[in-house]
């Protein structure tokens, strides 16, 4: 066990010594790392390790992964590995594989080598010292060797970093216990899944199904029996809804949540980290016996994907008075009503409306939330403060030509709808490129019975576009819309396009955001300031009260909706204590 | 009744009187023209004529246009309409239309000339002094309605010369017997159709079905007795063969013809034309008491199109031998063998393989064949002569990115798979496009499971090539893979292409070619050299000996496989005298 005093105060002999074993066999990341002592918590070190490798040039990136050994029980001389690494590839099963396995990993590893010119690195460590097994460990390796050479290069440097940090928290002591508590409640509120998806050992939790009240009920009981909170209640159109009341029984509340219905054979943390996040910290609180001069309202949202009925944000909807009655005559597949499904779990309909907040009883509302997208995974970084919630805008589109012979039509005589519609796709992609923050998308194309001997004569396709204000999301819409009509000018073709969908941008309240940028600060973590793509159930708030969100990185590309969905304890731990953080800040703001 | 002698003798205003009403208030086309005297035949005068509207300002050709009537019974003071146009338009039934069809046409009316400027054009009159009905302009127009007004343009001066073309032979009482019998043939054939398309009024005629046979028959019976040849015969493979000899009766044959099999939901003339065409040449000869030189084998080919079994040049290949007896032991979807289909129908299979031609007997192989393509009808010209029936190479590939969050994936971090197809489609539609006579389409693309919120993972795509040389189509091809490779490697994705089909060129033998060009010439028009990009029962004979093309302009942008294809009596009269030009050639060189 070493201490930051002992390292901060280590000439760079010594340093490197402390820091040995950490990254494999390349002691001039300690080197360079040594200049930019001291360093006030863990978490800052390994930000500034990180940044040494991502600053050094691409042979010395690549010599740090070659320096690590194939993930294989092949005999190896074991002065050539490090004691870590073999601890690791022991735990997880690999010094007894079958015949099988291991020759499976032999041709993985030579195609893996092949392919990339350097060695499959996978962290195999996860919390409380529990390992990856061998199965996990055969599937990720496989999905693996599909990726891009660039893409596979930065996941190993990823894995790379991820190693040290686990090597980091043994060599410093650093425990994770409230990260790692949030990953105990995350499996185990997995384990409610829907019929059909259980039995694959898939995770679906869709409104009010036996799965989904289950998930309802286990929330109320932490939140009363492990958490403290003075009241956990399943409200009318199934919110979960504990509240810690404030030093004053009176006092304001700060309202935080997010939702626990999940997508069909989706991830374990979408939603569901914004609701575990504030109950460990309304746990501590309690643990400590402190009440703050301002109440705590956790909501777990019953619903929030949309997936059961054609209406989302049912649950965050019926606190902002925005529940339309209209939606309980909607069927379900199998022609379940939703009012019927509702009552079937004892819940009165006729009170969601008694849901709405007064936002005058409210400080404003936070969400923590897994970021859904590549941003920080790509980036290193645990934690990224929301500017805005993107506002959206869909379309659906068609373009007319004449469908004619692909031999007998020559090249200037075609209208051809497939290539106006490249042209306009790849507009699109320019379009969007050129603004920080937008995306635009045409995630539909398709040409109807398109055939190899026809030239295409209509092409469907689709526009999303997404930006972090209305006016820019407008602007671009606007001239996405003007050059398709260019493009069949030219082109002699005709077009429809349809607005289908259209959402307002949620620009997050500049003093909560502020409040989220001092609280990563505080964690000795770079400040990231990103728009979040995707909606959430802060977009309905938002229609009441300020608001501002968390984003914490998603592993595997930030991949959601997926079971590939992952989080690290460590991140979740740095989260927790980001959510203390502005906890405290507020209290000393209203004392 | 006037003459090509009076009308070359005339002065400028004489001229002018002379073709007074062949174009609707528009004196100034035959002013035009007068300089371009003498004329030594009627398809050189409206050829004269077409090329003066085509040389006129664009303000021109919308005055010739907005000369004329609209097509409908509304009233109208009968002096600004020409006589030729009030009658044809009674003729057609307009005269007495119901209330229904009355406000149709001036829905339709009003309609065209809001969006396109000027009164919508349609040429009424057909062969033999008939006329277009009521039931078939209503759907012309509504068809029309969805042009795009540059093609409307063309399409109604194309309208308007049809219209000339037809008063022009009527002052000139020029007879098109021949172009009509052809007609007569062709609407005669196409009452036989196979069930599930005779109920509908639709075409198609499938190997060896009913209707198949019945054609068969019915092409031996009128070579026999409507057109004198000596023999005609249904051959092992249902190849209609018909043999007119030379007056040595061992001389050398021509060999000609084309297939009487058609696409489902067919046109009339796609394959018959070139069966008919030099069965009334043959009568012709017959009729004039002629032998030539040489003898004449005319064939209709039993099937080329490849719909009822999954094989193509049946007939053809019969001839040249490549006839691969496995195709026997195919099913169609009835699950009927081709053996059992050609046993059902009397056939013989053991004995195809005696249908093998051999070439020393033969001086050639030409074929006639309506354009199946837009060419000659843009250009205005009747006929077109084949240089090479074009070699194609055909691909299925797929690109392979990574399926993202619409929402959450920077414009930066996408490895959107449509983009870089978008990207390929516009390189295909560019490379093609710089050399002539080269077409590449990509048919197919479709973004497979596309979502609207969802960067594209994957877009499966079709290429196809065609050149008039094999080395120019797998140049093409080279560099299009090379570009795809690029563009993948550029935007971190992978990508398979794969050659499905690959047919060699066929170019025209130049002898051959120069027969038609000159046939072409006799005929007063212009020699228009292009390539054929469809594949034709010609490619099969090249394989044996040499052979070339004559094409047919076919109307309404040259559609084929459909059941809008359309041709007129008039290019048909042309065809024949060409056909017949180039036998006069022929035997003048063996005599």
């Amino acid at each position: 066990m070493i201490t930051l005093a002992e390292l901060n105060a280590a000439d760079e002999t010594q340093f490197v010594v402390l820091l040995d074993g950490s990254y494999e066999h390349s002691p001039w990341i300690a080197e360079r790392a040594w200049a930019m002592r001291p360093f006030n918590s863990l978490p800052q070190l390994k930000r500034v390790l990180v940044e040494v490798v991502r600053d050094a040039d691409h042979e010395a990136q690549l010599g740090l992964i070659r320096a690590h050994p194939e993930i294989t029980g092949k005999s190896m001389p074991t002065q050539t590995r490090t004691a870590e690494s073999i601890n690791a590839q022991a735990k997880a099963g690999l010094s007894n594989c079958t015949t099988e396995e291991f020759s499976q990993l032999q041709r993985m590893n030579t195609d893996y080598n092949t392919t990339f010119g350097f060695p499959f690195i996978l962290a195999l460590r996860g919390p409380r010292n529990t390992s990856l097994n061998k199965a996990e460990i055969i599937a990720t390796f496989e999905r693996r060797l599909n990726n891009h050479p660039d893409f596979e290069r930065a996941e190993c440097l990823r894995n790379i970093h991820r190693i040290a940090e686990i090597r980091l928290n043994d060599k410093f002591g650093y425990e994770t216990t409230l990260g790692n508590d949030v990953w105990d409640w995350s499996e185990r509120l997995s384990h409610f899944s829907d019929p059909g998806y259980a039995e694959r050992g898939e995770l679906s939790v869709t409104y009010l199904t036996d799965a989904h009240r289950a998930c309802a009920a286990r929330l109320a009981h932490w939140m009363r029996t492990d958490c403290g909170f003075d009241s956990a209640e399943i409200d009318a159109v199934g919110n979960v809804v504990g509240v810690y009341h404030g030093s004053d029984p009176k006092a304001k509340r700060l309202l935080t949540g997010s939702h626990y219905d999940t997508v069909r054979n989706g991830g374990k943390y979408d939603g569901r980290l914004g609701i575990f996040v504030p109950m460990i910290c309304v746990r501590e609180l309690h643990r400590q016996g402190r009440r703050l001069p301002y109440a705590i309202e956790v909501v777990g949202f019953s619903e929030e994907e949309g997936q059961r009925y054609k209406a989302v944000f049912l649950g965050s909807g019926a606190l902002t008075g925005t529940f339309n009655p209209a939606w309980l005559d909607q069927k379900d597949v199998d022609g379940i009503t939703m009012r019927a499904a509702m009552e079937h779990a004892g819940h009165c309909p006729d009170d969601i409306e008694k849901l709405k907040r007064d936002a005058n009883h409210y400080l404003g509302f936070v969400e923590v939330h897994i970021e859904q997208g590549p941003v920080l995974n790509a980036l290193d970084l645990p934690l990224g403060v929301v500017t805005s919630i993107n506002g959206s805008a869909r379309f659906l589109g068609t373009i007319q030509g004449v469908a004619s012979h692909a031999g007998t039509t020559p090249m200037g005589s075609r209208r051809d709808a497939a290539t106006a519609a490249a042209e306009f796709a790849l507009y699109v992609e320019k379009r969007a490129a050129a603004v920080p923050d937008l995306v635009a998308t045409v995630g539909m194309l398709a040409v109807p019975n398109g055939s190899n001997n026809v030239v295409p004569g209509r092409c469907n396709f689709s526009l999303d576009v997404r930006a972090t204000s209305d006016a820019v999301r407008d602007s671009c819409a606007a001239d996405i819309a003007n050059e398709l009509a260019q493009i069949c000018q030219r082109r002699g073709l005709s077009f429809t396009l349809e607005e289908t969908m259209v959402a307002a941008a949620a620009p997050s309240a500049p003093a909560w955001q502020k409040r989220w940028e001092a609280a990563v600060k505080a964690q000795g973590l770079p400040v990231f300031q990103m728009p979040s793509g995707a909606g959430h159930d802060a977009m309905k708030l938002h229609e009441i009260m300020p608001q501002a969100m968390l984003f914490m990185r998603g592993l595997n590309a930030g991949i959601s909706h997926n079971p590939l969905e992952a989080i690290t304890n460590d991140d979740t731990e740095l989260c927790v204590r980001a959510f203390l953080n502005l906890l405290d800040q507020l209290a000393t703001e209203l004392s």
